[in-house]
């Protein structure tokens, strides 16, 4: 089903999708007024003026959550600037409201230049408990992402990373569970070396996974390419081992995994075919995967996920961020660290009952409203 | 009445005054998820991406504000920094919903450089309709404001400034039909150069005021003076055209009007009785007035305002802000000009009816909601 008519004409009516509501009653008298605004509230100024640390005590910063974006990688749409992020970013904060009980506020930026973004986020945060970095291109998302978190002490994280490695980590734990697998014996292949792919490859390496190659829109990154960035060199400690070189059709031969955060229509039923027993398919692609999901199933794959709600196991970012930050705003989390995305990538899968899972239920709905806690929880621990 | 306890007990209960609400409907099932966020929101980012100018009719931008300050000059607290003022700006949040329907969102800056402030504000004005900056120190108050509104081209109002002056002018209005004066006729001290004060001559004069003179912290502001910085140098060309010198006391003596926004207690009785007949005195240092009102009117005052909410003729800001920006936002104003301030404060003295207006009335209630429909009237015309 195509929602786009029904989208453009729901943001029109509403004119967006969030709004600012008050948290005290209605102003009825001047004593409401009062106790507000001013007088009154020069008390308040006046203690958080002296003892910036209780801010979180008395302000709105310990539940606030910026959602930035400069535009650059916007869902598959590519850099459409500021005002193209914006829908996303209120989508991503309405997501944060609903799930998580977080008051995430959209900052769309009219500059692209990585220094200028830092100096900005910095500047913006002593009213934040949080930052949630957005549809920021690769390269420059790793750079902004790390400096941020080294000047600021509150959670900074890029969910285009984050938030889909432990979606994917999870989804993977599941998988390998109904395929019988164990993480060492493994073989991946991470198609797209992006935000997405970079983070995904570290988080897998993380928990237990040996055996990952990574293929970008050149072939398998290996030591034989002579085109690789910094970025992409990183790979070459703890990827493809055996240094294996070609194509994706070479790069997917005997693997066990496909992840796939490329583009649309990349992989074909041979390649599918080509794969070692019970192949799991990840094929996230937005909105049109690496391959179709049925033809995947008939080329013979056991398991096929996808970023889509129209199919079975959907692996949606909105399974980690609002429990992520939920965890981390409630346990005053300065960082969030492997150690928190691991756990809360085994919890999310532990969320699914043994008796539960099947080879299309890998992971909860998206909708349901119990995983946040359980996210929080995993940060918490 | 002292509302410190109950304000500090009350931010602390609520963790601050505002949050973020949802504008769609819950989210129960996939369809719901599709249409607000992904693959629906798709249609909406890459409509704005190529037509940014579509942005108030299919996101947040047509009705958000953000509420920015430095904390270099919190009510009369001073430089406080960010975190202290933090609860202001939620409170003014607050205030722009409550009576405005405005979603207004607190930024409080790290940073006290003009120049980085502007560029700041700049890069995250995309997402915004309105820019409303607050508690700036002068008087680079003036260059940030000059600047963003040269850059910008959705409105920008540093409202210590231009909300005072609507309101002062306003209340100065009614004021001065109950003391039979006009405004070519009326002559009147100014207390205070920083921000308010400088606007509020500017805007009395702009009404048809002709006579002002303006005091700072050493005295009356002369062609004499050799300590004026350029922005009070300005004031010569259209205040104190007989270029007298002295202290207050010399500058109150046979005048009208006292219009003080300065620091407590810096007039006497004596000054007030020194003045011509029926005076009216605006004392609107924040939380202690220059001159306490009940010592004023027993001193001879004819009229007396003040900024506080337990006394009559309150003169506040809360009047004019959230009308303003109604009215820019509803009719797509890119500037907030001269002509819109000053027909904001005739639109704001005539609501108080002639019937209804005394020497103790002769501006609304703060809490009527009557008043910003006819602000935002005024701002449309």
């Amino acid at each position: 089903m195509d929602y786009s008519q029904t989208s453009l004409e729901k943001h029109k009516q509403f004119k967006g999708k969030i709004a600012i509501a008050s948290k005290f009653e209605e102003l009825k008298t001047k004593e409401d007024l009062s106790v507000a605004y001013t007088p009154g509230v020069a008390a308040v100024s006046t203690l958080l003026g002296q003892h910036p640390e209780l801010a979180s005590e008395y302000s709105i910063k310990s539940n606030t959550v910026a959602v930035v974006s400069d535009g650059s990688a916007v869902l598959g749409l590519g850099n459409i600037g500021p005002y193209g992020a914006l829908p996303v970013m209120e989508g991503k904060a309405l997501l944060f409201k609903e799930f998580g009980n977080v008051d995430a506020f959209p900052i769309v930026l009219d500059t692209q230049d990585p220094d200028e973004i830092i100096n900005i986020v910095k500047n913006i945060a002593p009213g934040l408990g949080g930052i949630n970095l957005e549809d920021f291109s690769a390269p420059k998302c790793f750079y902004i992402e790390n400096k941020l978190k080294e000047i600021l002490n509150i959670p900074v994280m890029h969910d285009d990373q984050h938030g889909t490695a432990i979606v994917v980590l999870a989804a993977l734990i599941n998988a390998c569970k109904l395929a019988n697998k164990i993480p060492k014996d493994t073989k991946i292949v991470v198609c797209g070396a992006g935000a997405a792919g970079t983070a995904i490859t570290k988080l897998l390496c993380a928990y237990g996974f040996e055996d990952l190659i990574v293929v970008d829109s050149k072939g398998i990154i290996s030591k034989d390419r002579t085109d690789l960035n910094n970025e992409k060199k990183e790979f070459l400690e703890f990827t493809n081992k055996e240094n294996l070189s070609g194509d994706l059709a070479t790069a997917m031969k005997n693997r066990n995994v496909f992840i796939g955060v490329s583009g649309p229509n990349v992989a074909t039923e041979e390649m599918v075919n080509s794969m070692a027993e019970k192949p799991i398919i990840f094929a996230m692609a937005n909105p049109i995967p690496e391959i179709d999901p049925v033809m995947a199933k008939s080329a013979g794959a056991f398991i096929v996920g996808t970023g889509r709600s129209d199919h079975p196991n959907q692996i949606n970012n909105v399974l980690a961020f609002p429990g992520v930050f939920r965890g981390a705003l409630d346990n005053k989390v300065r960082k969030i660290t492997d150690k928190m995305k691991l756990a809360a990538a085994v919890a999310l899968a532990n969320y699914v009952k043994e008796n539960e899972l099947t080879v299309d239920f890998i992971l909860p709905s998206p909708l349901d409203r119990g995983v946040v806690s359980v996210i929080a929880q995993a940060i918490r621990e």
